[in-house]
């Protein structure tokens, strides 16, 4: 039987072995040569969870390249608990969930962000998305990104025009009146079918792999210059100040007791302002 | 006779002499070989003021350094009057003031952070302060600057210890658990007696000056290696936290229509994050 439990058992160890597959296919771009870095944290003594974060850096193909995946519980700060479906009035949460962000060596390749997570308070849904940030503009990678977005949606009965919409929105920095990126999908608050919505997590992750691989791989030998880079890292600037301005997962991170190194594994190694 | 009108003119043209007696000096300690350049900008057609930047690049000095000096007024968005001395009701405004950030070459020099200001609500008040980030611990140098401060503070009467307690509460990176640097003074609604309150931030302007030049000459010839450069990029990225997370006068500057990249001009030309 499906009990909540069993749920989160499911979740949690898909995220583990999603994590996994992530870390062995991004060393395997790296032709092996450079290997991520392991660290374990808890987030306390009350044996409310913690996370694993995997960490490459300096790498052929990726400047930092973060793969985290935590499973926490706990009581959300009361003035945080309007924020979360389900948690106004008891403020508990269960969550888990992985989350990768990557860097790239190359300026002529996007930023790639990716986040599936199982959210349970009152209420329990799942939420993640991909999305893209290019430095240099280019329509077919572009198309190609959402292209196997939409299939993977499609196959899932999940509305694909919807998502994209959510994450143009949500990746939208106001004061630059200027989105984050290329874009990509955003979802969240899946509660209904839970079977259906895991399957669709779950070939999401498969996706997010394999989009990866297709854009790097088509990019490995592009040249690149020291302008391209100063162009990078400038755009980079605008990825900080997104995320420290308004990203609801490092709120969430910051208010749920989260590791801090893990919760700002997202910003970029170097970034740059004029 | 010392009506509102005059007080807002003085301080006003206070800040704007203020401001070119800061560039001139920084200037002659590039020995002029590298200049400021400026850019003026406008709130809105509304005849709601606007700003002067005067931002200084490469130098042998500066990495980079900034000094605005802007004079606004309007109305504030009704979720931020709350926040606002006096501006409760109506939300009314109008504020002036000069600010200054400087990112150093030499990581053996510290970042220095300026800033005074006059804000007028149905009540009206000063508020500034100085305060210093080190890479690289530096006592006495702390002590130089503590000292002068002591004195301005001391020689207008105003409490330096709780300026400088307020200064240490205030650069605050709670995430982290760490001061964002070596602290200084940093003070606010100074309403009473404006002639001596006025005294006082206008000594404070210059005492601003020769701090900065003390500790730059002081250390103008030190010698730092490439190893050196990259903490201070990695405390760079500490500062870039603070000040966009945590930062008031960027968050007073988003939501009274500033000029979004004199608003961030306090971030550092390169960060880096492990």
């Amino acid at each position: 039987m499906i009990t909540p439990d069993f749920r989160k058992k499911m979740a949690d160890s898909w995220f583990s072995y999603l994590q996994s597959q992530i870390c062995k296919e991004f060393e395997y771009l790296e032709k092996n040569k450079v290997k991520f870095s392991k660290r374990e944290w808890s987030k306390n003594k009350k044996n409310e969870g913690g996370g694993t974060s995997f960490l490459l850096s300096n790498g052929k193909i990726f400047d930092k390249v973060g793969v985290n995946k935590s499973t926490v519980s706990g009581t959300f700060p009361k003035q945080f608990r309007s924020k979360i479906l389900g948690a106004e009035k008891k403020g508990k949460y269960w969550a888990s969930g992985v989350s990768v962000v990557a860097h790239m060596r190359n300026p002529k390749m996007p930023a790639i962000h990716f986040n599936t997570r199982f959210i349970v308070t009152s209420k329990e849904w799942f939420g993640g998305g991909i999305d893209a940030t290019q430095s240099f503009k280019d329509s077919k990678e572009k198309k190609i990104i959402h292209d196997d977005l939409k299939k993977v949606c499609v196959q899932n009965k999940k509305n694909y025009k919807k998502y994209k919409n959510w994450c143009d929105d949500y990746f939208y920095l106001p004061h630059r009146g200027e989105t984050r990126g290329i874009g990509g999908i955003f979802f969240d608050y899946e509660t209904k079918d839970w079977i259906k919505n895991f399957k669709f997590v779950r070939e999401l992750g498969y996706s997010f792999i394999n989009i990866s691989k297709k854009i790097i791989n088509k990019k490995r030998n592009f040249k690149w210059t020291k302008r391209d880079k100063e162009k990078q890292l400038l755009k980079r600037g605008r990825y900080v100040e997104f995320n420290l301005l308004f990203d609801r997962g490092t709120k969430f991170g910051l208010n749920s007791g989260g590791n801090i190194d893990s919760i700002l594994m997202s910003l970029p190694p170097v970034a740059k302002w004029k």
